[in-house]
């Protein structure tokens, strides 16, 4: 578990174990019209692939930027800025010490549909489809975009530099450090590129594990955010003084007000939960809270070292995150909110449900 | 100290020393005019019960819900939602491992008086003698409503369910971890309902303790939240907009601007002081301090094993709480703040006064 | 390491190794119109002075408070109440164990120019040079002031006390506790004195260090901080009303939004660079990140106990700091934002520039 880590290009070089000094991001125009999310590890909130590999990996990583007609709220849609056309964007699972081969392609000048499942695409199509709002409507909406991953280490202006529509940027990142991470355009104003829906999350799992990992029954992600949108002439649009004013119309768990009610999180009494749980922000906290529940285990930003016990609520601010394991006491349904009541009734609330035991 | 927890219905099991699977909640009609608060270990704020037994023991408790014209600052008063007629409502001490059986009956549809100590009633009443604001009057405002006690592991839509004015409803819990603790009316709107005054906290303590307990000279209970009023016609009524807005008219420590100025905390210099804060909210932040102190030990949430030394100010979510131990440096007087001056400024402030050595 | 503490006062004695019963402040008049920051470890932010002794020491430490006209963000200005002539205040820094003897005269009364090297002054005053915003002009604004050191633990009402234009006020504290603590006035309104500008930060270095110290290469102090201002008249002056609604028209590092931008922090690839980071409120969180970067150490509120790993963000509440410290991955530019993108968006973000390896 302790190997050392695979240099592959001249500049790269190691300290303390963690690769740094990876080659310039590359900027040109392909002609690619194929699947907008292509990997393995890819998956749809709240589905969390499984690394069926030992040791690490290198990823080659597609995920395409481009608008989509989004629904936040029943009758509430957006023409939104999207990762792989849903808002959050796809989960990416990888192991601490992989690396990841990334490709973006700025198809923001193009419908493109992500609706049906597609040949040689992620796990994320097939799951897309178990999503009741996935009735999204390809949008056009020439722009510049930009892809940050939390998860990398990397100098921000090079790799994580803003490419134009019709133009695709690839560039390397090591996940060096283990936890839930947040990714986002970082394009100016990065308030709007962000509230318009351009974030996701990354897992990066330890690669000694967590503690209770042979326990869990069941694993998933969670991404809560804030949408600022005001009604002009039955459109619902973006609202910058809102988001400057910290005045969200919504706050949602993985993208829509309903999307963990309607299609609940599943286990059964007894079982270990695990929740990565990542607070997109845009600029609010989240006081995250299981009704009927504990936190047995709890590791801040999930570093398997930042343990903590027993906790009723855990603190994110924005862009923090935390990987937290309950046990489901009894049968029945278990609320999952921002304990920040104003936010849970613009709608930060879903649900898990536990059959019995 | 790691005796077996002692199973007492079929229902029940243990993971982790822990016991889940409690009996369905009992909802009936009793006839009952009796003490609205009843149990050994139940305290008004700041006072927090002696556990004057060794291991564990089954609690008794009761905590009636009904109204009561409250104050919460000088000249604003209005009328509350209340667990046993006071905002917060009384403070439960139990041992980790403790079995609570808990009733509660909604008298809302009935006036209730608190004000006089009450034979066969908890320590609560007579503490209530001291507290300058308990010139409380009853009110009728028939209204459904529950308890969800956040120190519970259970099924909530059993347990933490909804009864009707006339109505009780009687279950159990198990203080599986320990923590200061919220317990609040979960009854929809869950921001009306918690900031019409519906909140309290149940403080857990560890079964080893914590590692300073020898050295503590006074243990107080500290309860934050905010409250959102506005005045009409020369009353003052809950704005829900305001809530919405996190727009709080005053921001309390146990649940009036002047409760712990009036009558503040009491200590000596050279005094260990333990503090167990929570942070009710309904939806901001607490930045605790005490002014001329430095937190020597904090436990997160309260459990021992969320360690922090030498903090200036602890951040506490909604809902989220911590254990904080101070030294009292010198004879004189101590404010406690929430630093988020704004806060402080709308109520958010109290005083320790210490003698000499 | 572990001497034992010196006593110097017949009040004194000793807790855990830490001293507390300071003699009482003395409130006096003299005849002083020299340099207004004297001390050898005061510095103008980002910068921290080394530490070149060994063990603990005294210091005598002079903060004098006067009021200067200082900019915020390009043709924002407004007459600020000052701690030596900026906001924020001189950088103290001392060691876990060392006594701090302070004065401070109150010279709000007269016009104090700073913009000059002084003889017998702090190397603060030569850093300024540097500082592109200290064209400040001295501004008359006699006003009762204070000075409350969170480092300190003392009884407020005696130290922490307000004293009038032309007094001078001299006690002592002991850094008993190591970490970056806040100081600020702590003169009713707190909120306004705080919005005004009279706040800096105190680091208190462990007497031990923290386990990478050997590795570090940079070390650089932001303070956060929300400012409150309008215009009227072509004039911006503090604006209470915003304050207290939480509605900062400025967010800022170092006091001006451009001050971490204008003048980057500097490193080179492959460098660990420690960061103490103070948000100052007055009523506002940070959730500061490093774009490109992840924390590979973080101390909370800079006890090297409270120490979390691998972390992307990290949250303060409200006079809440951390020391931090990351691998600079690349040459090229890392900005540093609070990730509550409403802030950053007003104003707080700043940057690193990393040359070659
Ligand atoms: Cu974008
Ligand atoms: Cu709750
Ligand atoms: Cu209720
Ligand atoms: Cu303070
Ligand atoms: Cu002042
Ligand atoms: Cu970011
Ligand atoms: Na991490
Ligand atoms: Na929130
Ligand atoms: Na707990
Ligand atoms: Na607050
Ligand atoms: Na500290
Ligand atoms: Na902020
Ligand atoms: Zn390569
Ligand atoms: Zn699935
Ligand atoms: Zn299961
Ligand atoms: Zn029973
Ligand atoms: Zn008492
Ligand atoms: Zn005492
Ligand atoms: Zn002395
Ligand atoms: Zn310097
Ligand atoms: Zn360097």
């Amino acid at each position: 578990n302790d190997s050392k880590p695979t240099l592959v290009h001249d500049s790269e070089y190691v300290i303390d174990g963690r690769v740094y000094g990876l080659p310039e991001a590359k900027v040109y125009r392909e002609d690619y019209n194929g699947p907008a999310v292509v990997g393995e590890y890819l998956t749809a909130v709240p589905h969390l692939a499984k690394l069926d590999y030992v040791g690490n990996k290198t990823h080659d990583v597609r995920v395409d930027v481009f608008s989509q007609q989004v629904e936040v709220a029943p009758g509430v849609s957006y023409s939104a800025w999207t990762f792989g056309g849903t808002v959050p964007g796809p989960v990416l699972h990888v192991r601490e010490g992989d690396r990841v081969v990334f490709k973006m392609k700025n198809r923001s000048d193009k419908e493109v549909v992500i609706t049906e499942p597609v040949k040689d695409g992620a796990p994320f199509f097939s799951q897309l489809q178990a999503n009741l709002y996935q009735n999204n409507k390809p949008v056009v909406n020439p722009m510049p975009h930009s892809m940050d991953f939390h998860s990398g280490t990397v100098a921000a202006e090079d790799k994580w530099r803003t490419i134009s529509p019709g133009e695709t940027i690839e560039f390397e990142w090591i996940a060096n450090y283990p936890g839930t991470y947040m990714y986002h355009c970082g394009t100016s104003s990065v308030l709007m590129h962000t509230a318009m829906g351009q974030y996701g999350a990354v897992v990066v799992s330890p690669k000694d594990g967590y503690p209770t990992d042979d326990d869990v029954d069941h694993e998933y992600v969670l991404v809560q955010s804030e949408h600022y949108l005001e009604e002009t002439n039955g459109q619902y649009i973006y609202n910058h003084s809102a988001a400057l004013a910290r005045d969200p119309s919504h706050v949602t768990f993985n993208g829509h007000v309903g999307a963990l009610s309607d299609t609940p999180l599943r286990a059964n009494e007894g079982d270990r939960v695990r929740l990565h749980v990542l607070n997109a922000g845009p600029s609010g906290t989240s006081s995250f809270h299981v009704i009927g529940a504990i936190f047995d285990r709890v590791w801040y930003e999930g570093d398997p070292r930042n343990e903590w016990y027993g906790m009723q609520t855990v603190l994110l601010g924005a862009s923090n995150s935390a990987t937290m394991d309950f046990i489901v006491p009894e049968e029945g349904v278990y609320k999952l909110v921002d304990h920040e009541f104003a936010d849970a009734e613009r709608g930060a609330a879903g649900a898990l449900i536990a059959g019995p035991r």
